[in-house]
C-alpha cells in the first residue's frame, strides 16, 4: 500500500488516495455533496463508507482544470471487512487457500499486527471499486438538481451518473514505486527469465496476470515448433513425407498444450485464491435498458428487456450485418486475386528485380486492407452488439467475441483457404501466409503500444512540458499525478490481445504443413509482444481496475475450435500433397477415405485426451476437495450441537 | 410411512420397521451384542441412534430359519435430522425447493403436525442406511469375537462386516398397500397414459423413477420416426432418396431429442429436489483394500492403494483382456459369416421353403450367441474392474461402464458394420438387423423379467406353497414378509437396463438409413418392456434402496457418443446409394468429397446445437439462481451485523 500520498479527509485524519472519481465540471454543487454523503455514510444507513475529498490542485493548477475531482480511500477496517464481503481467497496459516473472514483475520498466513499489507493495492482499489458500484438509490426519484436523471430503489448511484455522462470516470491510481519496480523486472532488463506473473498479478490483477502468463505460455509451447521448424527453412526441405511428420506432430502438439494451459491456469488461479471463488451476483450492465420492472431472481426494481425483442434484434439486423461485412470481405479478396493476377502479369512480362518485389505488393497491401476492416468491424460490432441490449456484462461480451471472432477469422484466412483449397496452389499459399502474418504482426505491434504511446508524449510535451521532467526525476504532488493520469488513454482490456493471439494462433496452426517458419515468426513477435504489451500496461495506459478471473475463459473455447479446425485443414494439405497421392497411383478415391479416415482418427482422439486429461492437477483437486469436506464437516458438527440442544 | 406393522423395541415403544438386517446364522452372541449397541447408541456416543429389534419368528417358523434377522427403524425425529443430515431438499412454502432443516421445518409445504407422512418411506429407508453406513469404530481394534476382522478408527462397521461375510444383506422392506396401489396404476391396467413417475420416485427414489422416465421419453421421442419408418415397408420403397431424408431427419432427431431430454431431466429432478443437492463425500467402496494410510482429503485412517500400481492393472491386464473379447468377438463374427454363407449355398442348390427359412437360423444363432457372450464379459468385465481396486464406488462404474460398452457395442455391431462397408450388401444388411433386434429384444424379455420369475415362484411353490396364497389375499405377519423378502433376488442397479436401451438406440440411429423399421420394432419392444421392467421392479426383486439421482449421469455422454458415431455411419451409407452415386456419374472422388463435407456440417452442428440449447429450462434456471441470490444475501446480512458489533 502507498503510503508516500495522503490527503486528510473532513475528519482531519489522513487517508491514502486509491480511487479517483472525475466528474463533469458543471455538475450541479447539490448533486456532488449528496454524491459525497453517500459515499462517506456508514453502511447500515445504505452507505459506502469510504473516505473521500475534492483534490485540491497544486502550484501548477490552471483555470481550465476541472476542479470535480475527488479521491476515495477507506479505512483498514473496512477494507478488511470489504475483503470479506467481495469474497477474496488468501493463503490460511496450513498453506491452503481459504476465504478470508474478519472474524479469522489472525489465522491467515500474512496478516501482521493490524493487518497492514495483507491487502495488495490492486485488491483495495477492487474492493472500493465493488463499494462504490453497490452504493444503491434508498428513496431518491433522481439525482438531486438532475430531475431528469431517475433513480429508484436499489438502482446503482455510480451506474446511473456514469451513463448519464455527469460521471466521467472512475480509475485507480498508480504507485509509483512500485510500479518502478515492477517494470524493471519485468520489461526494463533484457533478459532470459519467465515474467514476474505473481507482481503483475499483485499490481494489475488476476486477469492481466493470467493473459501474461498465457502469452508467455504460447510462447514457450511455440518453441519445439519453432525449433523444428527452422531446419525446414534452412535446408529447403520441401518434402511433402516431412511436412506431414510436421503436421502429425503439430496436431497432437496443439492439443496437448491446451489441455496442459487449463491445468497451469488452474495452478494459477489457485494460488491466486481465484479457483475455487464463488462469482458474485451478476448486476444489470452499465448500457441495459428496458422497462422498469422486478427481477425474478433478486426481486428487486431493475429495467427488464424481452427476450423476444432481443432475438429479433439478433436475428433480423445483427446476422445479416455480419453476413453482409462477410460478402465484403470475400469482395475485397477477390480484388486483391485481382491485384495478384496482375502483379503476376506484370513480372512474367518483364521480370526484374523491381517486379519481383512488386509481387509482394498487393499481399501487403491486401493485410493492411484486412488490419483496417478487422478494426471497424471492430466498432460496428461493439455498437450492435450494445443495441442488442444484453442484461448482463458478459452474455454482452459472449456475443461480441463471437461477431467478431467470426469476422476476424473469415476476414485473415478466407484468401488461405481459397488459395489452399481452390486454387491449389502451394507456392502461392506460402507466400501469402508469410506476407499477412509479417505485415499484420508489424502493424499489430504499431497500432497497439507505439502508437498511442507517441500521441501521449505528443500530447503531454505541449501541456505539461515541465512536468513530465519531474515526473521521471522525483516525487510529484498528489494532484499533478491524478491531472497526468486521468488523462491518459483507458485499457479497454485484454480482449483485443486475445484476439490477437487467436489469429497468430491460426496462422501457425491451420496451414503448419506448408509452412513450418511460421511458428518462428510467432515466437519472435511474441517475445516483442510481451515487451511491448508490458509498455503500454505500465507507460501508456491508465491502471486498469484488476480482475479477478480464474481462467481465461471463453478464449480457451476459441483456441480449442480453431485446433478442432486445424485438424481438417492440414489432414487436406496432407491428402492433396503429391508425396501422398503417389502412394494411391491409381485411385483417387483410395487416398481420400484413407485421408478421412485418418482424420476422424485424429479428431476421435482429440475428444478422448480433452476428456482423459484431468483439468485441474490433483494436487490441487485434493486441497479443493478436503476444502469442501472440511464445510461438510462443520456443516454436520454445526447441525449435530442443534440436535442435541433440541433433545435436551 | 407404514403403520399396519410395528415391533417393539427394547423400550417397550413401537416402531415402524422399514430396514431388514441379515447376520449369518453362526455369528457370535458378542459381535451380535456390540452391533445392536453400536446401532442404538446416541449419536453424540458415536452411534447411529436407530431403534433395532431381533425379528420374533412367525408361527410357520422352522428350525431352519436364521435367527439372526433384525428389523431396524427410527424415531420421527431422528428420522428429520437425518433428512437434514442426508441434505434432501423439499418443497418450501413459496414453492421453491430448498434444503430441509429441522429448525425451519414448519415453513416446508407438506409439513404437517409432528411432521407423519413428511418423508417418503423410500426417504425413511435412505436416511436409515445412511445412518448405518455411517457408523464408524472408535477405539475398537476388531469386531467383539472376530480378532481377524480388523478395524480402525474411522471404518464403516457395517461395511467391513459386508466386506468380512458376517452381514449377509441389508434391505429395505416393501410396503404391500403401497406397492398395490403403484403396480396397479403402473402396469396392471392396460392403458393408454403415462408413468406414475412421480409415485415411482415415492415408491424407489429417483434413480429409478429418472430410468422409467427416459425409457418412457425414448419411446416416445421414436413414435415420429416410427410413423414415417411404417410407409417405407407398406410401400416397399426401396429407395435411397427417400431414405436419405429419413437418415437426414433421424440425425437432427437424434441431437435435439438427447438435448431435450437433458431439460426435462433437470425439471423432472429439480421437482424431486435432486438437482441442486450437493454431492455427499464419497466413502471408499465396499471392495476397496490397500495399506492402512491417511487420506488426504478427510486426513481419516483409510486404506491407499497406490494410482500407479492400479494404472498397471488397467494396461497390463485389462486393457489386454478386452482387446483379447474383442478379437474373439470377431472370431465368432467370422463363423457367423461362414454359416451364413453355408445357408446360402444350401439355398441357391435348391430353394425350397425350409431352405428360405434356414437363411434366418445363422443370424439367430449368432445373435443368441452375443447375448451370451455379452452375458459372459460382463461378469468378466465387473470381476476385472473390482480387481482394479478403485477407491471410489463411481469411479468403479466408470471403468466398468467404459468396458463393457465398448465390448458390447462391438459385439453388438461388428457384424452389421462388416456387411455394410466391406461386404456392402444392403440386403443382407437389413436382414441382419432385423434378426439381431428381434432375437436379442426377445431373449432380453425373457432372460431379465420372465426368467427371475419363474425361478422365484417355482422356488416358493417349494417352500411357502400356503403362503404365497395368503400373500396375495391378506395381510401377512412382519415375520413371514421379511423372510419371503430376504429370498427375493437383489436388483443389481439400472445399469443393465440403461445398457438394452443403449443398443436399442445403436439399432435404431447407426442404419436407419437402411432399415426404417427398426425404430418401430423398438417402439413396440420398449411399450413391453415398460410392463416388464415395472413388473420385475414391483413383484420379482427385493425393494432396492433408493438412490438420490439428478440426471442419468454417464449414460447420457454413451448415447450421446452413439449419436455422433450414428452421423458418421448414415452419412457412410448415403455416400454408398446408387441414388447418390448417380449424381456424380463421373467421378467417385466428388461424391466422396461433397459426402465428407456434409458430415463435417452435420458434426459441426450438432456441436454447436448442443451447446446452444441451454441444459437447464429457463424457469428452473430463474428458480436456482434466486436460490443462489438468497444465500449469498444472508451472508452479507451475517456479515454486516458481524461488521456492526464489532463496531461498536
Amino acid at each position: 500500500m502507498q503510503k508516500s500520498l495522503s490527503v486528510y479527509d473532513s475528519d482531519g485524519s489522513t487517508f491514502a488516495p486509491l480511487v479517483v472519481i472525475e466528474l463533469v465540471s458543471e455538475t450541479k454543487e447539490e448533486a456532488i455533496a449528496w454524491l459525497l454523503n453517500r459515499v462517506r455514510d456508514k453502511q447500515q444507513d445504505g452507505g459506502a463508507e469510504l473516505l473521500v475529498e475534492q483534490l485540491t490542485p497544486g502550484a501548477q493548477g490552471t483555470e481550465k482544470d476541472n476542479p470535480n475531482v475527488y479521491v476515495v480511500g477507506a479505512s483498514w477496517q473496512r477494507l478488511l471487512y470489504g475483503a470479506e464481503d467481495v469474497g477474496l481467497f488468501k493463503e490460511f496459516k496450513d498453506g491452503s487457500m481459504r476465504g478470508f473472514t474478519y472474524a479469522n483475520k489472525h489465522n491467515f498466513k500474512e496478516f501482521q499486527g493490524d493487518g497492514d499489507g495483507f491487502l495488495s493495492m490492486a485488491e483495495c482499489q477492487y474492493i472500493i471499486k465493488h463499494g462504490l458500484d453497490n452504493l444503491r438509490a434508498k428513496d431518491e426519484a433522481h439525482v438531486p438538481g438532475y430531475p431528469k436523471m431517475k433513480l429508484y430503489p436499489g438502482k446503482s448511484v455510480i451506474r446511473r451518473m456514469q451513463s448519464k455522462g455527469i460521471l466521467v470516470q472512475v480509475f485507480p491510481l498508480h504507485e509509483k514505486e512500485e510500479l518502478k519496480r515492477l517494470s524493471f523486472s519485468w520489461f526494463k532488463k533484457i533478459k532470459l527469465s519467465f515474467q514476474p506473473l505473481d507482481d503483475i498479478r499483485h499490481y494489475f490483477g488476476e486477469g492481466m496476470a493470467l493473459y501474461f502468463g498465457f502469452l508467455e505460455y504460447f510462447t514457450l509451447a511455440l518453441i519445439p515448433m519453432a525449433l523444428i521448424g527452422i531446419p525446414y527453412y534452412l535446408f529447403d526441405w520441401e518434402d511433402y513425407d516431412k511436412f506431414t511428420v510436421f503436421a502429425g506432430f503439430n496436431l497432437v502438439w496443439c492439443t496437448v498444450i491446451l489441455e496442459l494451459w487449463k491445468r497451469l491456469s488452474a495452478s494459477l488461479a489457485y494460488g491466486w485464491g481465484t479457483l475455487s471463488r464463488k462469482k458474485a451476483f451478476e448486476e444489470p450492465r452499465p448500457g441495459f435498458h428496458g422497462v422498469l420492472g422486478v427481477n425474478p431472481v433478486t426481486g428487486r426494481a431493475e429495467p427488464l428487456y424481452s427476450n423476444a425483442k432481443r432475438q429479433l434484434r439478433i436475428y433480423l439486423l445483427s446476422v445479416p450485418f455480419v453476413l453482409l461485412c462477410l460478402y465484403l470481405s470475400l469482395y475485397v479478396m477477390m480484388i486483391y486475386f485481382d491485384m495478384e493476377g496482375w502483379a503476376l502479369m506484370i513480372h512474367d512480362e518483364e521480370p526484374t528485380f523491381w517486379t519481383g518485389l512488386l509481387l509482394f505488393i498487393p499481399s501487403i497491401i491486401y493485410a493492411v486492407v484486412i488490419e483496417i476492416m478487422n478494426l471497424i468491424y471492430r466498432y460496428a460490432a461493439e455498437f450492435l452488439t450494445g443495441w442488442e441490449n444484453h442484461r448482463l456484462e458478459s452474455t454482452f461480451q459472449n456475443h461480441l467475441v463471437l461477431k467478431v471472432l467470426v469476422f476476424n477469422f473469415f476476414n485473415c484466412f478466407a484468401s488461405l483457404f481459397y488459395i489452399a483449397f481452390v486454387m491449389q496452389d502451394m507456392v502461392l499459399l506460402r507466400q501469402s501466409l508469410a506476407t499477412l502474418l509479417i505485415t499484420s504482426q508489424i502493424l499489430n505491434q504499431i497500432m497497439e503500444a507505439f502508437l498511442p504511446y507517441w500521441l501521449q508524449r505528443r500530447r503531454n510535451k505541449k501541456a505539461h512540458k515541465r512536468m513530465i521532467k519531474t515526473m521521471e526525476d522525483k516525487e510529484l504532488p498528489l494532484s499533478e499525478q491524478v491531472k497526468l493520469e486521468a488523462d491518459m488513454s483507458t485499457y479497454l482490456g485484454t480482449f483485443d490481445d486475445y484476439l490477437e493471439l487467436f489469429l497468430l494462433f491460426g496462422y501457425v496452426s491451420l496451414f503448419s504443413c506448408v509452412y513450418p517458419l511460421a511458428a518462428v515468426l510467432v515466437v519472435l513477435n511474441n517475445v516483442t509482444e510481451v515487451y511491448s504489451d508490458a509498455f503500454k500496461m505500465c507507460k501508456v495506459f491508465k491502471r486498469p481496475f484488476s480482475e479477478p478471473a480464474a481462467n481465461i475463459g471463453v478464449w480457451q473455447l476459441a483456441f480449442e475450435a480453431m485446433s478442432v479446425i486445424a485438424v481438417v485443414t492440414n489432414c487436406a494439405l496432407i491428402g492433396m500433397s503429391p508425396q501422398v497421392k503417389s502412394y494411391f497411383p491409381e485411385s483417387e478415391t483410395q487416398l481420400i477415405l484413407w485421408v478421412v479416415g485418418f482424420e476422424h482418427f485424429l479428431l476421435a482422439s482429440k475428444f478422448i485426451l480433452t476428456f482423459v486429461i484431468p483439468d485441474v492437477p490433483k494436487h490441487i483437486q485434493i486441497k479443493l476437495s478436503r476444502l469442501e469436506f472440511e464445510s461438510l464437516e462443520a456443516l454436520k458438527k454445526r447441525m449435530f450441537i442443534t440436535l442435541h440442544v433440541a433433545q435436551k
